[in-house]
């Protein structure tokens, strides 16, 4: 595969009716056609190349035997959709995925009607499908609803919560089990009995023959690319060991090869003859087709630019929050045996591969289970440990409760190492993290600070052990500074800082807008700037002093302006019977879509330009 | 069991110790005395009667073989645990359960060190096992954990995902399924192929015998008590199918008899040497030994005041708002075949009984996975049905993500009806649903609307499925006003209601403390109040009215005020630039232990009295 080639069969596809008249035979030429495009539009960066590559045969195979629109096709996470888009009208808009105003990186309903559901965290494709199927069931209709769900995903609990209900109602749908980590190497005799138990009885000679070419077609070792997360669903799939799918009261068949298009066609039309919930077990590699990708899956999950031709690619030099997080906490579990890291599968983007190779002892992997996570360090925290939970912002969201009920209850001192706080850009909306302001800051006990830069992310996670209780450490996605090995700054827990003199109109900035306050505020001796480092509790004793002087108080975040910082500086002032006007920046009450952060910021007037006008109107009603 | 009688075992037992000084033979003794102190406890009404009977035998049996508290037992829910209050020193205190100021229905980590979480929600104690066994081996220690779940709370999500992490990882610990509607009825075969599949060797022979006796013990059919969402849970425990928990890498072992106290010492000192993970599935009766209990035992699940030697107890007359919102959607869904009812496993809390009876096939019960919930409710918008989660203000907390991710982004239509928002009593800070305005509020597209009575409930009911897009319709625990069937008012979406004339001080009440309010303003002809029955959108046209001519504003709501009702009120008079003072009422920012409402109410300064309070105030600072 290199370079640019020529694309006689896509040529032909511009919706799945244009697909169906393509004969069979041909589905795995088209197949390699599609990949080879979709290699050369992630090679501009940033796109999710491998697990794309690894879906595209199994997708072909979907949409030649159903019928999309009619028939739904649900994508859990939906990153690994882009054949899918491709062959529903959207080829020509595939250099656009993740740009402001282009396709989304996931599907999106409001995208396509080949879009079943807007997505883009995992595990919530089966649920979604269940409903579907008691929806279709209930209104009388006729089509098929059918989810593509990757191992990953079914380690998230409402996964395997929905897959309970989905057994036991039994309605009409197909799973797609899209495995792309198995490793069935050596022994054929365990997959053999496996097979035996296959529940689709006519199916069972077929099945013996497909599963034994899964075997072939996935017998190079993958120990590699096991994560942790990953791993714990091997005794799913493990063949050796009971079948718990089938334990659930589903129909399982497989495995069988995820790359054999042909084979694929003619298992599904076999199923669609069936009644109730079928489980289709598929092997996948990820980065099927491009040997560097299959070689380093990980490495090439969501590559930067790179040459399709070569597979080079240049690693920026950029220092994200993210390596700040984790080169803190790598040293700070050195010096200390109490640190404990959780992560919920994202060890690459959280920082910490350096972190579980030096302290693998000290390092959790709950899979795709943030509610586990946040529990686990519960639990951790009753017993001497200091845990840190790893996660997005928008991951927290899933553990909202765990939260509330098992960690601030107590008033357990659990650290959350909240990383893509504010608008994260190319995910866009089903992954902006401005809510977790709002909805940390309702929950009593939890502390909230955003650090400036690295010194101040030292200076809070050592500072949040001391001072106990649940603590949410927030920063953006982006880059900072890095800082020396061994450099422990401190600062006062609780504090503000004071960053720029005046005293007129105070800007109160939080987190990765104070860049912008400063900016605004230049050359203007009345505007004054504070390094409102934490957002709860509020640092009163400057506050009123503020309050006390200021004619007005900006303040800036990037979080909703529901709920947000504004809205305590707002609760704190009206507490204190003070009537200060307060101007409140941030993010509209709107979900926000991709595109980039700066244009975001910008659109909700939070840059630099936005807060300056602000501060224009300011000193015109002055005067 | 009739009456008070002897307990010459229990007088002796202060705490574990004195209970491991018993000869082994009189653990059945001591079990029934627990169990008919259990009774004389619970008949005051309101407490957790029937699991508590049925956990008895398995707590006595783990007090017995394990060294509490230096070894760590965890209560799924919690509920289940009163005979572990009373053997662990709190006998005294039991008649003070779920009273102000006395013990905690749940285990509670500040109320006994032999507490090893602070629990009230389902499906959290393996996660805060897995974290206390991996704090353990981690610091180098050694001591045991063990937690007890029921499969009902095995249901959920986090539960599965936890397990599967659990036999990842493979760290020493119990679990024990407490497994109380298994109906292992004719084929003693399939019972004896499954034990045959034990792991542990050298209980093999013995465990044969134990599972049959398990099976003599549990013969009668429980065909009753199956509801929905623990039906789903069968194909885990069903002896025919394979057993997923080997699968996900877990020792299993059971099932067992989980009423023979000395068996179960017996097997527990067995598992005890082993290493690893081990499940021991134990089979109990809900209700055990009281013969009504275990005829019907979700009647007696939490039962009102009894006479415990008769079982006969007077439902009240009382009509709750749980009743009211089933009544609605029973007659609505017989005009308009696209409404569907959701339920988490909360079918009687929620006044549902009916509704699932009269519409069965639009009714959803996913066990308890409130997640699940609400995405199938996703699903089901998506596909032309009207859906509404019928779920409690404090579990719609496990499912924010959701909400958020699923239903907000693309503004589908599902209404949420959220019960027991506000102060719920009893249960106490696990349950107090005072944080769903706050986080609800902050979720672009979510509206929230809170009836003041039947009619307006009615009215918003239909309302939210005309308006479209995610609507909340909150209500509290307690009693409302019946209307007769057939009666739909409306109202027009998004306005408030002036029901008292006045506008020198205005109030702005949403929800219960409404009457409290209009309590307070009577006879102060300065004072309006508003039923602000609408909490997002708010009724800004009414605000801006009011703002513009009140002197002060005063917000009362049953919520946290951390970014609740009020917030959303200053947050909209300084988008406005306007200063009008506003005084917040509300629950602060404080958990809130068990109590009655009105106790909490006035405490925190929202009833009648304290509303009054700040009227006087505000008189003053005029004159």
């Amino acid at each position: 595969m290199s370079g640019p080639s020529d694309t006689p069969l896509l040529d032909r596809i511009h919706s799945p009716a244009d697909l169906k008249r393509l004969p069979r035979q041909q589905l795995p030429a088209l197949s390699a056609e599609l990949r080879e495009e979709i290699v050369r539009v992630c090679s501009v960066g940033g796109l999710h190349l491998a697990s794309s590559l690894g879906a595209t045969d199994v997708i072909v195979a979907l949409h030649y035997v159903l019928n999309s629109p009619r028939d739904r096709i649900l994508f859990d996470v939906g990153h690994q959709a882009y054949a899918h888009k491709m062959l529903t009208g959207r080829r020509s808009q595939m250099p656009t995925v993740k740009q402001e105003g282009g396709l989304s990186g996931f599907t999106k309903v409001t995208e396509s009607e080949h879009d079943a559901i807007t997505v883009g965290h995992a595990s919530t494709s089966l649920a979604n499908a269940l409903g579907m199927a008691l929806a279709r069931d209930a209104r009388g209709e006729d089509y098929e609803v059918a989810a593509v769900i990757g191992d990953g995903s079914l380690t998230g609990g409402m996964a395997l919560a929905a897959l309970n209900t989905i057994g036991d109602l039994g309605p009409r749908m197909l799973i797609v089990l899209n495995d792309n980590e198995m490793s069935i190497s050596e022994n054929v005799g365990g997959i053999n009995r496996f097979m035996r138990g296959l529940q689709v009885h006519p199916l069972v000679r077929e099945g013996e023959d497909v599963g034994r070419k899964a075997v072939q077609a996935v017998s190079k070792p993958l120990a590699d690319m096991i994560s942790r997360a990953k791993h714990s669903t091997r005794h799913f799939f493990d063949p050796h060991s009971a079948n718990p799918f089938a334990a659930m009261g589903l129909r399982y068949v497989g495995p069988v090869d995820g790359h054999n298009v042909t084979e694929l066609v003619w298992l599904l039309e076999k199923l669609r003859e069936l009644d109730g919930p079928t489980i289709l077990h598929v092997v996948t590699r990820k980065g099927k087709g491009l040997s560097y990708a299959e070689d380093d899956p990980i490495k090439w999950h969501g590559p930067a630019k790179f040459d399709p031709a070569t597979g080079e690619f240049t690693p920026t030099n950029a220092y994200s929050w993210s390596s700040a997080f984790g080169d803190a906490v790598t040293e700070w579990a050195a010096e200390d045996p109490d640190v404990y890291v959780i992560t919920p599968a994202m060890r690459e983007g959280s920082g910490l591969v350096r972190y579980s190779q030096t302290h693998p002892r000290r390092y959790l992997d709950v899979g795709i289970a943030e509610d586990v996570a946040v529990t686990a360090a519960a639990g951790m925290a009753l017993r001497g440990i200091k845990p840190i939970v790893a996660i997005y912002s928008t991951f927290l969201q899933r553990a909202y409760d765990q939260v509330l009920h098992d960690v601030a209850i107590e008033n357990l001192n659990v650290i959350f190492a909240v990383d893509r706080g504010g608008i994260v850009g190319a995910d866009g909306a089903t992954h902006n993290g401005v809510f977790d302001l709002s909805f940390l800051r309702s929950i009593p006990n939890v502390q909230i600070a955003q650090p400036r830069d690295t010194r101040e992310l030292r200076a809070m996670l050592r500072g949040a052990a001391q001072v106990g209780g649940p603590v949410a450490i927030r920063y953006p996605r982006g880059n900072t500074d890095q800082v020396p090995t061994g450099e422990w700054p401190s600062i006062e827990w609780g504090t503000w800082e004071r960053l720029k003199a005046g005293d007129e109109v105070v800007i109160l900035a939080t987190g990765r807008p104070l860049a912008d306050a400063l900016a605004a505020a230049e050359g203007r001796p009345g505007v004054g700037v504070v390094n409102a480092r934490f957002v709860k509790p509020l640092d009163e004793f400057m506050l009123r002093q503020i309050a006390g002087s200021a004619r007005a108080i900006v303040t800036v975040e990037d979080n909703t302006v529901v709920g947000g910082f504004g809205s305590a500086v707002l609760e704190t002032l009206s507490r204190w019977g003070l009537s200060v006007p307060v101007r409140v920046l941030g993010i509209p009450d709107e979900f926000q879509e991709h595109a980039k952060p700066e244009s975001v910021y910008a659109r909700a007037g939070m840059d630099a330009a936005g807060i300056a006008r602000v501060l224009d109107q300011l000193a015109d009603r002055k005067g």
